[in-house]
């Protein structure tokens, strides 16, 4: 009986009750960790798209790809605001198993058909080792889901594939477990590995979660891993998307992920948080409209 | 490209954002809803140990598997004092690719040899879907840890197996949440759950978690599946594991899962949490000690 | 000018951002800690009630004091059914400035009066440092309520009564926040103080609060003080409040205090969460049932 | 024995567990929610300054009033970078009784003679009713602190002053409970209230609160006051102050309220958290620098 490698023992001692000590914040995550530079190192997802670079990195699409015509559609209009990168589910993870769970296998040919019409280049979620190779040949770019930020099974494998991965803040994971989540990525062979803030569970239920874009600011200081927000999930309100969009540009965020459907209304998942065509134009807008200035002392 | 069943688009609408109306409690998990008898369905482990019957299932064993010598020599201690089921990590979530992630399969082997010797039914960690057939061989129930509570494909996995599951809730996850996930299993077709509280993330650091015992209680009144309670994570502190189990038991859960170790101080890992063994006897102890009476009003 | 004394500069240098180390618990709290007994030290209430003694103290009572008739009428009948003291508010605080605030003073004379009827003490919130000398003239012991817990400025006027005090829990205080919180009425004088404990907030909606009951044993260790825990806060459901109470009783609480209304549905605040009065005698019953037995391991 | 106005019966019926439906976030602050015109309406803090208007407003000033020569200097300091108003402390809550919690009255004159000097407008915190009157000698707006939130008889004694008032978010409070705090001080008579959001209690410890920049846009888009954020106790770390206090411009704030201490490290309370003058003249560069533009979609 062979004893995989992943699972070898290792015979480090344990560092602290959660594998290193509570203080130091730089050591555990040796390759997340800034190097000599502390520059951002940008993370190429196609010949068109880095992240992580001089400019911000819109990604925008569905919450689920619903349907080939759906999808096309999306992309060509989000390409058309500004847009340089498709999102869309496929396999969708749901609390309930009654929900609805994506279209599957299917909805990554639709992507794929939206990817060639449009020109940009796709990312789409992962939930399960079984799928890696199969969603390898459709994305550009593997997302792994927040419920799955410690799936370490999920981790150890995608660390052995050559695509980029956009790595989800669990919705209680502290900064610390989230670079860590990474290093599993780094340590197994996956240096293009880009961060996402999604917003976390707090007590708080005006919002679905807390957008912690000061945990934005703080990834970026520990770490030279490019980091993408999500306003979508971290607000889960079509009304403040405009507002925390430009938040997370101005705290550091090299890039953006914004769930756009032409319908919300009826959208198959998401919907109360989905932009419709206009607000994202609107968004998009806004994005480049200056700071507003601020109160002259007087002499 | 045949799409596979599980991830077919169920045409379902959601409820709402998560996926059910926020106040419709008893619905959504219509598998793990009391029935019209409203009692406790108990699930049998093995032809000695049943979980949810009219006493309670004691649960002890180390954190990790270290060795064939150590699980033997635990194992038939904590049976001498009144466990009835062997715990013991042989796949070790970390947080850390660089901590101690336990011995694997070899680990499986060992705990085999202590089943063997004691007689004690085996519960051990399944973390990956790619690691279900090996486990099933030798564990006599699979535990679904805490970070995999929504890893759906895991789920969707077991749901298939004929072993019982002890589904630990997740750090952020609420009572619903956890009833889902429940659901996932029953609704794929296993019948034989059993749900475990381990403690939630709060912003309190004077313990590992904060150990929501009254959650024990609104589970058990939400649903017939039985639940354990793990003092041991829920708490962090060996210090409290005597006072929080007894608590545990009032509250109505329907067994203990408890991390005893020789050696805590040596433990590769969970030490400051892991009980000796005078400590696990005088914690066994404890548990038949009469409440404390009340005080008499006068005339 | 002078500089109240209360409020001079003390030039102690904060140990820490919030003054002093985060690893050290058993410091900080010198007054709140155990002396050299570690053993809880009773604080007497009344002739006939002490807290923190050899048996449970029970306190029982409505939310609000709603007339003169309901409270003497609740008085008798909790006494009648084993509670030894009472509770009710004739100050409440409130969310909104809309909702019912208590009767104020008038409801201090129709506590007076269910007093002297029933011979039961009686416990009541002070909300202001105006208050104090009021309340005084009429209750047996003044509560500081979870929202006030760091009203600095009641905490140094209750210090200097001659009464003692029942502490809440902030919603968000940590143990160590919530001991410091009793420091100050130690440290200002008044040594007769007992912790009570109401439950946290947390991500979780399924309950009003998150009952902490494993910080009832932690603040048990690390202070003399008695701690009392309150299932009516502590969980805001009915149903739940006879399990919780066992648990708290189980896991080292000293006393209970309950809400109690003879119709929960006409209550003008937290009737949700309050028992009516078979409820209540269901609760008492339980308290004295047996703890459920373990399950016997085979020879 | 007459019953004070405030606290006398009003017979509304609660509309909920926490005095109104959890789906209406409208009405049930009906001053302090947006009139017809949906604007944010500016609270005048001197002839000099405003709140709210076109421009954002800077405050600065160090956690504690230290010194007279202490407090002039930064006045000036901070005045000649950009700030229009100074913050300090005259009386200052802490967790500890242990702890310096400022110089009470003194300090008071010492803000005196930096405004005088200065030109700046002065706000500081009141902690208890007794001070209110004092205060208002000295002060241009008081701050609730974050604590005392929910000090209703505060909130009440405040609601009948001149002066504007600045209210802080408890680290537990949901923008809807801060909303109907800050409606006790409007229901009350004193319409001139901003409120500071300044972080959240959560799960995270990598950073001393969770800086909830979203609840920003949330507040302004329900209600018509002035929003200010407070980087310094948001996030607790002068690396990130820079970024966040962007950040806060960027979703909506009015204003910036910043610790600055001439030499943290020296500071008697908050050093970590405190700039130092090059650290806050490099902050006050940074706002007026332009948003990272979005990456252009090829043609």
């Amino acid at each position: 009986m062979a004893v995989p490698e992943s699972t070898q023992a290792k015979k480090t001692r344990p560092h602290g009750h959660d594998g290193f000590p509570l203080k130091d914040l730089s050591r555990p995550y040796r390759l997340a960790a800034h190097g000599s530079a502390r520059a951002t190192r940008p993370v190429r997802v196609s010949d068109t798209v880095t992240i992580g670079g001089a400019a911000i990195t819109m990604i925008a699409g569905p919450c689920s790809v619903e349907s080939a015509e759906m999808i096309v559609d999306i992309a060509n209009r989000v390409k058309s605001l500004g847009a340089v990168m498709l999102r869309g589910g496929a396999f969708k993870p749901r609390t309930s198993p009654y929900s609805f769970s994506g279209l599957g296998a299917s909805a990554l040919g639709f992507l794929e058909t939206a990817r060639a019409a449009s020109a940009l280049p796709v990312v789409t979620e992962v939930m399960s080792t079984e799928d890696v190779d199969l969603i390898c040949e459709y994305a550009d770019m593997l997302q792994v889901g927040a419920r799955n930020m410690q799936n370490f099974a999920l981790l150890r494998r995608l660390a052995t594939i050559k695509k980029p991965i956009l790595l989800k803040r669990g919705p209680s994971a502290s900064v610390k477990e989230w670079l860590l989540a990474a290093e599993y990525l780094l340590s197994g062979g996956n240096t293009e590995v880009v961060l996402c803030e999604r917003g976390i569970k707090t007590f708080e239920t005006g919002m679905r979660n807390t957008f912690d874009l000061a945990a934005v600011a703080l990834a970026k200081e520990l770490s030279h891993l490019p980091v993408v927000a999500d306003p979508s999930h971290g607000t889960g309100k079509q009304s403040l998307i405009g507002a925390v969009s430009r938040a997370a540009i101005a705290v550091g965020a090299d890039g953006l992920i914004v769930e756009v459907h032409p319908c919300p209304e009826r959208a198959l998942s998401d919907g109360p948080q989905s932009l419709d065509i206009p607000q994202f134009e609107g968004v998009m807008r806004g994005l480049s409209a200056p700071l507003r200035p601020v109160l002259a002392a007087q002499a």
